[in-house]
Formats: C-alpha cells, structure tokens, sequence
C-alpha cells in the first residue's frame, strides 16, 4: 500500500534534554494497520517545540526525539485498517497524533484528555523530518486547493485560538476582548473571531499592532495597555453598554492581565485561559467572581471536530496567518530567534531544504 | 385592597452599621403599585445579616436598616397592578427583594445580576419585622401545604445551594464533590443533589458529620479532610474509575479547599465557588487548568425560577433543613451564638413573639 | 410626565371581523404606572395585520381594534413606575406588547409564551396609529441612529427570522438552508445568518432572486425549486461534504417543503418552522426522522433579548431590508396589495400623512 | 492471544430473507487486530431481530445472517490493536457494532449515525451464536459484578430509552410523560427517568399497569389512555401547574399518540420519538407548534457514553428489567410468541443451550 517510500530521510534530532537539534539522516518508519505515512512538506515552529528541546514542562518528552506538530504533506503509506484515506491525499499531522478512541474522553470526543494521547514531536516523533507516522483516526484531511505551507501554522495555533473562541461560549453579535492581540496566536484570534460574527476588542501594545488590528484583523476597538490609564473602564467603555466583554481570550495568561480580565469581563461573562507559561497561576478575588457569576475555563488544544472547523474557515480564505519559508536544516537559528523573541508571524520549515 | 393591617408593628432596627439590633415598634409601609406587603410568620438568620450589621462587605447598607431575607408569610396587601397573587397567599421574601425587569441581565433571566436589584435587609427593609414590602414579581409563590416555619431556611441557603449545583452542569449518575458538607449549606447541598440524581462525595471532618452525611444526607462517600493522607487522591478514589468528581461545590471558599478542588477534579469538570468570605482569593496553576480544560465558576443567588424549582423539591418532602425557632426579639443572642460559631442548623425567628 | 400629547389623533380602526379599516379621528390614551405612551412615527405592515381583520387565526382579536407591531417612534409620555426611559427617547412597539414578567415562561425569558402577553394590533390597540401605548419593559430601545422608518420592519421581521435562526442551533461556519429565501423574511434570514458567521443556501424560484440571493444578501449557493430535478440532493450537493445543511429555516411552512426539508438536513440537523399559514400540518416520517436524529422545533417570535440583539446587528449597518414608504391614510390599499399578493418587499406607513 | 476457543460453535442462522432461523453448527470466526472475540453467554431478543428476520425496514440485511444485539459474555481473544480490554474481562456486543470513529458524526460522539456503522445481528453476525466479533472500541465495559443474564436487555432497551430521557432535555425536578410505560421499553423509561429525579407521567392501559407504574416503577400519575375522556387535559392536569408535561417519550410512534402529544406537552417542550414503526408519519398542526415552540426529535439508540452512563445506573441497582430465560435453540418459539403479541417482560437466550 506505499507509494515511492524511500528507507531513509534527513530529520532534526534531539538526543538530550537541553539540545542541540541535529539535522541528520534517519530511517523512515513503517505505519501500523490503524495509521498512515505522511510525506511532510512543510512544518510551522511553534513555542511548545522549544519548551520540548528544554525539558521544562512538567511532562517528559521521549528520548531521542523528532520535534514539531503542525507538518502538512501528502500520504504516502498506510494500514490495512485505513479505509477512509487514501495515498497521495493531502493531510496534516497535529499536536494530538493519536489517541485511544475507546476511553471515556474519546467517547465524548475530548481526544485531547485521552490519557494515552500521542503529542506529536513529544511523546512520538514529529513533523521536523520528511516521512512522519500518525494515527489515521487523527490526522487532519487537507483539501488540495489548501497550500501547504500556509496552512502549516493553522493546524496548532489556528486550531487552538478557534477552539478557545468556541469554548467561550460567546454568540454572533457578541464581544470578545483578546489579550495579546497583535502575537501570533492573537492575530489568528482576531480573524476567526471576526468570522464567527463576534466584535473584537484587541488588547496589546503599540501603533503597529493597533494599526494592524484594527484595518487588518477586525476589530472595532484597540486598547493599548502600556498607555491606558484604567485598563478595566477602558475595554469596559469599548462595548455599547459599558458593561463589559461577553468573552475575554488569553492567548498568553500571566497574573496581571489575568485579574483584569475577571474585573472587567461583564457579569456571567467567561475568561479564557489559553497557553501555557511555566509555573504561572490565576488569581481571582472570591467576592467579585461569585456575585458577577464569571466563568473561567482553561482550554487546550482542539479536538478533530473543531480541528476541520477550524481548517475549514482558513480554506474559505477568512483567515491569513503570516509565515516565512526556511529550510529544514535551519531549525536551529529559527529557535535562536525565538529564544531571542525576535520572531513576527510563523516560520514553516520546508522539508526539502 | 388591604386585609385588617396595623399601623404599627415590631421590627429588629440597625440604626448604625456595627450594630447593635434594636427591637422596637416602628410603622407599617405601604406596597407600591407593583409590591405586596407580607405579614412575616417566620424569618431565618443567615450569615449575611451580621455582614449587614458589620458592614465588612463592600457594598453598603441602607440605614437605618431592618435586615433579614427568609421571610415566610401572608400576603395582606397588594398594588394596583398585582394580578397574580390574592390577598391571603402565602409567599416568600428572598434576597433579591425586586429588579427592573427590563435590563439587559433582567432579560436573560439573571435577575441577581441586575444592577437595580434591591436586596432585602441591606438595600431596602427585609423580613426581620412583622410587615415586610417586596415586588411583586419577586416574592417566592408558596403553597398552602408548605410548613412557614421550616421553608424560611430553604429561601435563601436552599435556593442558593440548588443553583450552584445546576450551574455545575452535573448531570443525573454524575458525582459531585460538596466541601463544607456537614455545614448549613453543604447539609442542603448533598439533599438537593440526591434528589438531582447526582452522587455525592461528602467532604468535611469529624464523626458525627461523617454519620449525618452517610445515613441522612445522602452521600455515597464521606472524606475527612483533617484525617485523610492524601486529600486529591482520597476524593479521585471515590469515584468508580478514579477520575474524580465531574463538579465540586465550595459552599465556604477558601484557597486551600479551593486549589485542592482544580486538583482533584475530573478533566472537564467543573468547579463551582459559593460564599462570599470577605478578602479571599481563587488561585489556581495554569498549566492543569488548561491541560484539563477545568470550569472554574462563581454562583450567586437563584433567580426566580431557580427558586420555585428549590421550593418545589422541598415541598415533595425530598429536603430536610434541621432549624430551630426562637422569638423575633431574640434576634441579638442569636448573632451572639453565630459570632461564637456555636450554631448547629439554622435559626427561625418566630415574628409573633 | 408628558410632552406636548395631543388629546386626539388619527388611527386606522377596525370596528368588526373582516373589516374595512377606516382611518378617523380618536382618543389618545393615557399610558398606566408601568407603561409609556410613543408617537409612532412609522410603522411596517405584516401579513399577521391582514389576518387580524380576517378573523382566520385560532385566536380572536379586541374590537374595534387599531391594527400593527411594527412601530418604531417617539416615547413621549411614561408612568411613574417607569425610571430607565426617559421622554424623548426613541422606542420600538413590537407584536408582544406587554407580559406579566412574572408566570413560569416570563421567569425563564420566554415572554412570547406567557399566558397574559398583550399583541399589539391584536389584543391591543397597535401602531397604525400616531400615539400607542406599550408596557415600558417590553418596548425595544432604539438607538438615535437608527431611522425610525427603516427599522420598522425589522421590529417584526427581523426578530423573527433571527429567532429562528438562534433556535436553530447552528454555530458559525456551519449552513443553514432558507426555504422561501426571496421573500420578506427570506431575505432579512439570508442576511443575518451570513452576520452571524453561517453559509446559507438560499432556496427559492426565478433569476431575480437568484441574483438578489448570491450577489446581495450573501448566499453560497441557490437552489431553484422549481426547476431542480431532485431538490433532496441539490440542496445536499450544495454543502461540502454531501451530507446537507445543518440547518433549515422554513420561512412559510408548507407541507411539502416541510417534508422535503426534513428529508435534506443533515443528521443530527435542526428544521426551524417559522410562520403560521392557517390550517397547515407538519408532517415527516417517523423512522427517518429516528435514525437521522432530526429535530423540528417551532420559532415565535423572539423575546426581549433577542429584539435588542436583532436590532443591533440592523444598527450596525449588516442588515438591508428594502421598504416604500406610504401615507397611514393609505393602510387600506396597501392591504388590497397584499390581499393580491403583489408586494416585494416591506410597506411602511408614514403617521403624519 | 486466545482461550481455549473452540473451532466450531452453536447459532441461529438465517438464510433467506422471511425467515425460518435455523439452530445449527458454525464456525467461529477469528478477531481482526482492532477487534474482540466474546463468548456471549446470554442474548436478549428485540422486536427489531423480527424485523431482520422479516426484511419490512428499508435497510437490507446481510445474509445468511446471524442476528441478535443484546449479548453479553466473555472476551476470550482480541486483536493486536486492543490495549484496554483483556482477556477474561466482560463485555456486551450491542446494535452498534462498531463505527469508523473518523468521520464527522463519530467525531461528535454521534457514532449510530456514522454512515459506515457496523449493527449487529443486521449488516454483519450478531449475538444469537455462543462466540460473536465486535469492533474493541464499541463493546460494553461491564463490571464482574454485573448478572450476564439481567443485563442483556439493558444493553438495547435500556440505552435506548436512557438515551430518549437525555435528549429530552428534561432536567431533575421536571416531569416527563411516558406513552406506552407498561411495556418493556416503557417500564425500563420510568425507572431510568426516576433514577435521573425526574417525575413521570405514565400513560398506557390497564389496571395491572397502572399498579406496577404506580407502585414498582416510579410514576406519581398514571394516565389510562382507554378510560381517558380527555387525554390532552388528563396529561396537564398531572402536572402542578396544569401547563403540561416538560418533556413527552414516545416508545412506540404511532399518528395518535404523537399528535396528542404535541398537544398537550408544555409550551417549550419537546416530544421525543423513539421506536420504529414501518410507514409511521409524525403530523403536527403548525400554528400550536409555532407559537407554542415546541421541539419533537427523533432518538435513536445511545453513543458509547450513553451505553456506559445506562449500564452504570443498571449496575447501582437503580434499575430493573424482568426477563425469563430460555435456551438459545428455543429462538424461533420466542418469535413465534413475539408475533402474536403474547410476551409481557423480555426473553432472554442461554447460548449453552
């Protein structure tokens, strides 16, 4: 059932917690009955990549290991079981690279709690090398008018902001305020907001990211925080009623940012927690969240469900994620960069360089 | 449109926040166009009333002020608009004395959220004297077969106990966690969740709460947070596959029953925070509450239909609130007993004596 | 509490059951404690107007009546209950002119189905009018940019279909079909599904409103009834995958479509009927309906909540609904119109002429 | 991977369409790698396994067929694939078989609606043989201290009419009425609905019935629909307020039953159809099911999730199913009792008889 696979390929490689990547030939691997062989073409880089070269997260990553999870590419190989995939159809391999489907998570779709969920370039190998094995259940069915380099970013960060704006509970008509508007994950969060019929008000700093926001992403309001004299009336103030955001979106939570937006989010409104700094904590008075009725509600990765939807609308060409194209061999200098904070947009890594 | 109503009656007054309570005649008011005047049989004493006298929250109280919110009684008068409720009826006063029915939180049924809600014994004059005006649309229905006396408690610890478990979204076969519950609330908590269908794992300490939760309340398990090694593991293992409580019910916060409740709570669980102890704060590490996409939420009073659906249970003998009944002059020792935390059960003013 | 109130004003009056109405000089009212008195400055007419003077509905009207729900102008008088509208503030007369507030249904926000609802133009005297009064917590609150004659409509069909397509169930990026999508409502639910993040199959006959549906009100697709060859699988042709809207939005129930409708949806899909041709059945086979797990539900008109909502997307210029403005002297020939079936579009009565 | 598994086996088989079945050696089959081998020990016998036999749905079977859906045994192999079940652990094989858990309705957790669902003892072998293949992910869990025979018809019926209370959106406290609750669907819908606090309305014919819903079942109502003079308002009349039940079961759709009760269910209430009656039509006037917003859905049988939750209940005692025992080789006089009505309970088959 495979199409033209050779036995070896160029991978980056970590052996040791700490790093470095090393960019060397490995062997390709065979898929089992229930999973296919996807030729990756192209990889975003994404944070959660280098929090796994470091080791700092409370879970430990396999060893060696293949970094990556958001590759796009092309089938190539697959099991006897996969009947709904065939070879040369496009597909994209995401953080979740399998999970069990029978436990009780997986049975109310909640993949991403499945205690034995495969993280992709974590638990098993990733996209950073040419020919990557996921669970067929799990991958992501790529149209072919899809590019797939720009869709590359979309399969972690994009589905990721998606699913937050759904768990928000917030309707067509309602306003979302998104902290970190102008990063990656916020600009994202902007568009797919935008194109489930809510109203955005941007939270970030600066002209350019308010310039952005506001003629480039939809919102309606930009508040700039390292400007604002009172934060909590000013993103208050940017809905009709004054009453404050029906949803607040954390794209990176930390302490501060956190309790403002249980202060001014509006009463039975919801505080969305997304991202993951190391060691941080949420911190909400009592009295406040209990006679407002605020919800706060961490959400994770999405599920496949929410995966499509959110493939889907970037297919519709509602939304434009930023990228620049560099080679595969290059992985290092993109993590130099990003340690350095010096990164605008996504990188994808094209696995034929 | 009045039935035989005095000029004058007995009411316990706080002329100055601090206290004291003072017992006297003071006149009989007049309900507005759209008000009842309830003729008080009996008032329950609840923990708000000395935050009422104390002023250590941070809203204030009308002044001089009559406090209490449980008030049982007989309509004897009503407004010109009042077509639903006849003379001799017998109704309730709560804690929302009235709203306007017509704000943006009115409208979706969240009248304790309405900005213009007036709360009886702290915004307007409650229960705690023998003629009390409350709007109409507001005053708890009761049937006749409804024991006076007994339901006062349930009118505001019962009907708020009752929301916060419909807030959890727990449903029927599910088990939810109640912390504090040999107390007051959590006595109520575990009754109403039985009746809901829920399973229930009591949390709280000493032998005789252990006995009154396993034999009387209702709780398939009881965990004694003073005794137990290993609290997060203790609640997990009491439900059938170790997962733990799919809600809990914090019905006192704080922080450290707080943060051991995200620890211990299942993966899409949720956590419902009830009370209002003055200065506390939620606190909880981001990385699980993202990775186990938990539902941290504040829950306030019922709203209208929260409360005739808590009567109702009550009044199909499904709840028991033990209470004890003293005269309405008595009120002071009562407070006293409370400061002393020597209160087992809730106190009932008898307004006739 | 008035301003400038005349004593007398012209009206269209219905003195008995099938008419004619006659336009003649009457009494202004008086608005009671919890209402206000508007001078309606315009007002849309309706289908549900023509059935008032027919008598055709299960329900009988007030006479003599003064007709119309779609009446947006001027409050210019108010009860002393009334604290947050203010003389001079712009307001909306809708078809639920006043509810109790206070029964089961008003409890849970759903004011259209209380038992005591007042209709303007049906059970009380309505909009055809140049002064008409209303319960203040019911009147929509209009902002001063919206134009009193271009919201008229959308205070009836716009709430409406929005309903509609609320109770739907359907989420962003999902499709929703509309059944009748030419017409009045049609093309007001072509228009807010699309501001509410939804694809619309738009499904009706002939070129003109074809072209109207794809290049205007923001169709994906048309479907010709009247010349598909096989309108189940054109409609499921028109959603990606095959398996058909998510929704359907039946604007003018009749049983065919009905059946057809719940023959295309998807499983698991919702069929909204909206409208009330008298005499008319639903009707589906059961063991279709059983396997797909379809649901049919029924949509009224929207409550309080959903009024504000609906008018909000209009004010925020994402709704167009195309209108001819006549004279209120002229009701009688824009019935004949009507009654004739030769009306595109909404007709608006201008009260001062 | 296997046990002492034997070679040949004892089924029923059925080789033509119309029956007979015939009791007869045949080969056991061997478990591919993601599926489970389970020595059924005993099978229930459902109306539907008539209708395999019978060929009147408009589904085509496979043939020769071995049917049955209600089997509960012992897994003694499984596949390779299999991880979280082992040998010797207890298992029911139900009408779902197994689905493709990839496409957008398994992703929903909506895997009776997957187009390429697997139904036992219909599109491939079911339980009425001693060793019967089922997909691993889709097999009941079942606790050792669940009884094999008692549970069997749990497996169909009681998933089924569980599945029914959870669509209904009925919630604790509210009431449901149950048309047809004397028989077997409809005895295991009042238990499960009182297990879930819900109160029930039974609705059947009887004095018998009337005792057992009464008495044994749960029900505070029972409505004998023979003796009835006025069914609409009887059914009212036995809930508090006279508006009606929140929720209506039917478990056998039939014209009549339905249309009463899209009468007299509560405004906002949903009618729920389960069962499949060949060539049945729902039919519902449009006008009260409009302005009364009521919702009817058609349920089929229950996810993965529902089977566990059904079971669970089943397992805490909360739930019994009277059935009687005959050996496997005594399917055919089963049938013949099943058409001509003359079963009261359920027959369950001993497959080592």
């Amino acid at each position: 059932m495979a199409q033209n696979v050779p036995k070896k390929q160029m991978a980056q490689v970590i052996e040791k917690t700490g790093g470095p990547v090393e960019f060397k030939e490995i062997d390709v691997q065979q898929p089992g009955p229930d999973e296919v062989l996807v030729n990756i073409k192209f990889s975003g880089v994404c944070h959660t990549d280098l929090h796994a070269v470091n080791g700092d997260w409370p879970l430990p990553t396999k060893l060696p290991l293949v970094g990556g999870h958001e590759g796009a590419g092309v089938v190539v190989a697959k099991g006897d079981l996969v009947k709904d995939i065939e070879i040369g159809d496009h597909a994209g391999v995401k953080w979740i690279n399998g999970s069990c489907l029978a436990c009780s998570f997986c049975q109310q779709s909640d993949e991403p709690l499945c205690p034995h969920a495969l993280l992709s370039g974590y638990t098993v190998d990733g996209t950073f090398q040419q020919y990557c094995i996921a669970k067929a259940a799990h991958v992501a069915r790529l149209h072919k008018d899809i590019p797939l380099d720009a869709v590359a970013p979309v399969l972690c960060a994009g589905i990721t902001v998606y699913k937050g704006l759904k768990e928000s509970g917030a309707r067509p008509g309602q306003t979302v305020a998104i902290v970190g508007a102008g990063g990656g994950l916020g600009s994202l969060a902007q568009q797919y907001a935008k194109a489930m019929g809510l109203r955005v008000i941007a939270i970030d700093t600066g002209d350019e990211k308010k310039k952005m926001s506001l003629e480039q992403l939809g919102a309606s309001t930009f508040v700039d925080f390292s400007t604002s004299k009172n934060l909590v009336k000013d993103v208050q103030n940017a809905t009709e009623d004054g009453l404050g955001p029906h949803a607040v979106i954390l794209v990176a939570v930390n302490e501060k940012p956190f309790q403002q937006a249980a202060e001014y989010v509006r009463p039975r409104g919801t505080v969305i927690c997304i991202g993951l700094p190391a060691g941080a904590y949420l911190k909400a008075p009592v009295f406040e969240t209990v006679i407002k009725m605020v919800t706060i509600r961490g959400s994770y990765v999405g599920n496949r469900k929410d995966s499509a939807e959110a493939i889907e609308f970037f297919r519709r060409g509602l939304i434009k994620a930023p990228f620049k194209v560099v080679g595969l061999s290059e992985l290092e200098s993109v993590y130099d960069k990003m340690k350095a904070g010096a990164i605008a947009g996504r990188y994808v890594l094209d696995t034929s360089k």
